[in-house]
This record gives C-alpha cells, sequence and structure tokens, in this order.
C-alpha cells in the first residue's frame, strides 16, 4: 500500500515542536529505539511505517495498545505499515533512513512528588544531544525525573529522543519555570555544578533534592545560583575551559547519588 | 577578492579522512573554536576565510606563525582572507555557516612516555561527537594522551574537532593496534569499564596506566578486556540499559584519577 501525501506531510510536520506539542505525539527512526518504546509498557504507538525486514523481524505477540486515529489508510492489526525504501524516504529526515519511522505518543507521568524526589533540574539546556543523554543518564541514576526552563531544548526533538536511547519512556521530563518550582518546594536541597564551587569529591550521598546543571555557555542564571545551598564543581586537573554539560551531569551524579 | 573554484575543492576535499591525512590538515568552522586554535601556542594555521565582522575582532596582534602554501591567492599578513557571506558559504559544510571556516595542520606531539603516563584507550569508539567530547575531557582531567584504535572516529573529523572545543591542541591522539601498544608497556595497570565488573567507587585514585572504554554498542573486545588487571562498572540504579561512552568515561575518570 502506498503512503499518502498527507501522510507525509504529517510526518513531515512533527519535525516542528509546535506541531509535536498540539499533537502530543513524537517521531522516532531506526529499529533500536522503536523496539526499546514498543515494549515499553507506558507507551502508545500511533504509526510505524517499515521496510519488510524490520516488520519480519518484530515479535509476533506482545506489542502493546496504540492508537489508529493518526491516519485513516493505516491498516495491520498493530497500526504498522510497511513501506517500501523509497516511500521511507519520503517519511525519514534522515539521508539514510534506518528501516522504520515510527511516531508515539508523549508519556504520561504521574505528578511527580517534588518534596521527597531526587531531580534534576536544566537551566536553558540548548544542545537536543546533550539533553537526551541527560535523560539516559538520569534513567540510569533512578531519578526521578528532569525539570526544564521553557528555553531549554525539547526532550521530543529527533536528537534528543535518539539520544535518550529509550529512556524518555521512563523518565518524567516537564517544562516549567524553575524558579517557583523549586521555591514551592521549601525545604528541598539544591545543589548547583558551578566552575567555581566547593569541590564535588568528598560530598556525602543524598536522596532528595534538586541538582541543577546549566547552560552550555553561560551557566546557571544568577537568581538561581542564589536558591542553591551547595555550589559544587569537579575540580579541574588540565587545561580545558569546561566540561560537556552531559558529561558535567554524570559526573556530578556519580558522587552526589551512585 | 573572490575564492576560487579550486580553494572551494580544496577545503571540500578535507570533509574526507584520506585527504586530511594526506594534506595533514584539518578544517574547522566558528569564531569560538577557531580563536581557541588561534591562540593554542602549537597550531599552525595554513588558512582561514572569515567575514568582516570576525577579521574585525582579531587581535590586532599575537597571531602565531602560519604558513601560506595552501592556497596561492591567499593574501593578508596572517593568512587570513575577507570573504562575503555567500563565499562562506560555499566553503562551510554547516546549512548556517558561522562566520569563519579555517584550516589548521595537524598538530605534533612528542612521542607520550607510555610507562609513566596516564591514558585513555579508545577500542572502536564510533561517533565523532563522543571521540571530541571524551578528548575535551581528558584535557579536563589532565589526561596524557588518548590511544585510539584504527577502527575508531577520527579526531580531526569536523564533528569531533568542534566537540574538543579546542582540547585537540593540547591533548594527544593517536591511531594505532591497541593491544601491541599496551603489551609493550609491560607493568602499566590497565582499567576497563564494563557493563559488569568490580564498583568504581572506592578504588584508590590512581596517576599512571591505561583506561580502556568500549564501542558504543559491543564494548571492548574479548581480547582486551584479557589484558585489564582492574575490571570496573558504574553502579546502576535505575534502568537505563547502559550510559553514553563519554559520560561513562567522564565518570570513570572523575573517581579514578580526579
Amino acid at each position: 500500500m502506498l503512503i499518502t501525501k498527507s501522510q507525509v506531510k504529517y510526518i513531515q510536520s512533527l519535525g516542528h515542536k509546535k506541531f509535536r506539542d498540539t499533537e502530543g505525539v513524537f517521531v522516532v527512526e531506526g529499529p533500536k529505539i522503536t523496539g526499546e518504546l514498543l515494549r515499553a509498557p507506558n507507551m502508545r504507538l500511533r504509526a510505524a511505517y517499515g521496510l519488510r525486514e524490520w516488520i519480519a523481524a518484530l515479535p509476533k505477540d506482545g506489542l502493546p495498545a496504540f492508537d489508529k486515529r493518526v491516519a485513516g489508510s493505516l491498516v495491520g492489526e498493530h497500526g504498522i505499515m510497511e513501506v517500501a525504501p523509497a516511500e521511507l524516504h519520503r517519511l525519514s529526515a534522515l539521508t539514510t533512513p534506518n528501516q522504520v519511522v515510527a511516531v508515539f505518543e508523549k508519556p504520561v507521568f504521574p505528578d511527580p512528588s517534588l518534596t521527597t524526589g531526587l531531580f534534576l533540574v536544566l537551566d536553558g539546556l540548548q544542545d537536543p544531544g546533550n539533553l537526551g543523554t541527560i535523560v539516559r543518564l538520569a534513567d540510569w541514576f533512578g531519578v526521578d525525573g528532569v525539570l526544564c526552563s521553557p528555553d531549554s531544548a525539547d526532550v521530543f526533538s529527533p536528537k534528543a529522543v535518539q539520544s535518550t536511547m529509550g529512556s524518555v519512556s521512563r523518565v518524567p521530563v516537564w517544562y516549567e519555570a524553575i524558579e517557583p518550582v523549586m521555591r514551592s518546594a521549601a525545604g528541598m536541597p539544591v545543589w548547583a555544578a558551578l566552575l567555581q564551587g566547593e569541590s564535588l569529591y568528598g560530598q556525602t550521598r543524598i536522596r532528595r533534592g534538586f541538582i541543577v546543571i546549566g547552560n552550555e555557555s553561560k551557566g546557571i542564571s544568577p537568581a538561581l545560583q542564589e536558591l542553591a545551598m551547595h555550589r559544587i564543581t569537579i575540580p579541574r586537573i588540565g587545561e580545558a575551559e569546561s566540561l560537556n554539560a552531559a558529561v558535567a551531569a554524570g559526573i556530578v551524579l556519580s558522587h552526589l547519588v551512585g
């Protein structure tokens, strides 16, 4: 069956945050992450366009519930449609499409318990790859959620979702003005990763609180820095001016939480 | 002055590793990293093609020596050529060119002292962004060099160089069959970061040795694992299957070296 122009247009429109937000869905590409998300109990597939080889490798049972609303012409008992390589190319944002393009609904999570959990706070993180990598490591370290300032990268952008390696299905990520949220959780300890601060090493392990990571070039805004009880830094031995934001977040988590 | 077709072709050819290797040069884009490399004492500029605003912001003195061999038509006392936006576009590999495209010679370092230094060893690391990020953090932690298996990504590829944020001028990175090199440095302790191993936490700090990081999906090859005296792992609390390779390298370095 051929894909329609409107299907192609719809998928392409999801490259824009505005349409992802309106539709409540996002796109992933490639068998690895699509498979991860298909297996995730809280993910709902809207549509998957896959090459014959991808469909042949699917498990015959155990595909979770999905929703056929997206495309009237979708067929198949799992909302999965076989496409030819040329058709996949039309749907894909990659120069080399990778077997499947899939549309999932954004996952829904229960409201996080702000006063008992452990949260990463991202203040204007710009790079989608960094954001996805941070969500992945938040998942590794059992962080309860990632709070992003509204000017941060969108975790449902193709690059960010891909970098989460599936962790986007397990870690709540939400966008909200950071300061009011943190002020509303009075008594929660706040750690800020800065270039100038106390050494990260030898800090006692924490189980609750906010750990704030700043923008790749500007760091953490002064207003947020003031909320931080603990200003910590990763001691530098060599000469690099700074560390990649996701690497810094990983190092901080491993010492504070690991 | 107009850039010539052969200049455009030359710069574009440097997108390929083969030509970078033959020519001994590489390309960077953007004022930040170009500025970093211009200030680095061991870097030699071959040519820089910049917009008027970029050239105007250059320091009037203190530009290091450079070599005019690359393009006969190059003018200006520092091998720097002013180009119009449309010309920059022709030279740039980016969809949105960023003020300057520059060609530098690959830096030359003294041979590393294998038996006294501290080295990262990358076994088939594939992603150029990961590689550059690792070189940057090696610089932060004062690592003496990064040994890459020949099938690893090229540190002089545009994406990798960019991710080093200038650390490519300070950290020796070399490509060689890993096993013979490690065997030749008898007595050097070897640490391997694995998904199954002893906990990384509570290890004593090291000042010399090899720290091996594996391929993003396959990890460390069995032959190399056998050389490792210390098999270490970053304990997992949550559910992610793995960590990004650069993040893992950062966490390991911070606990072993930091």
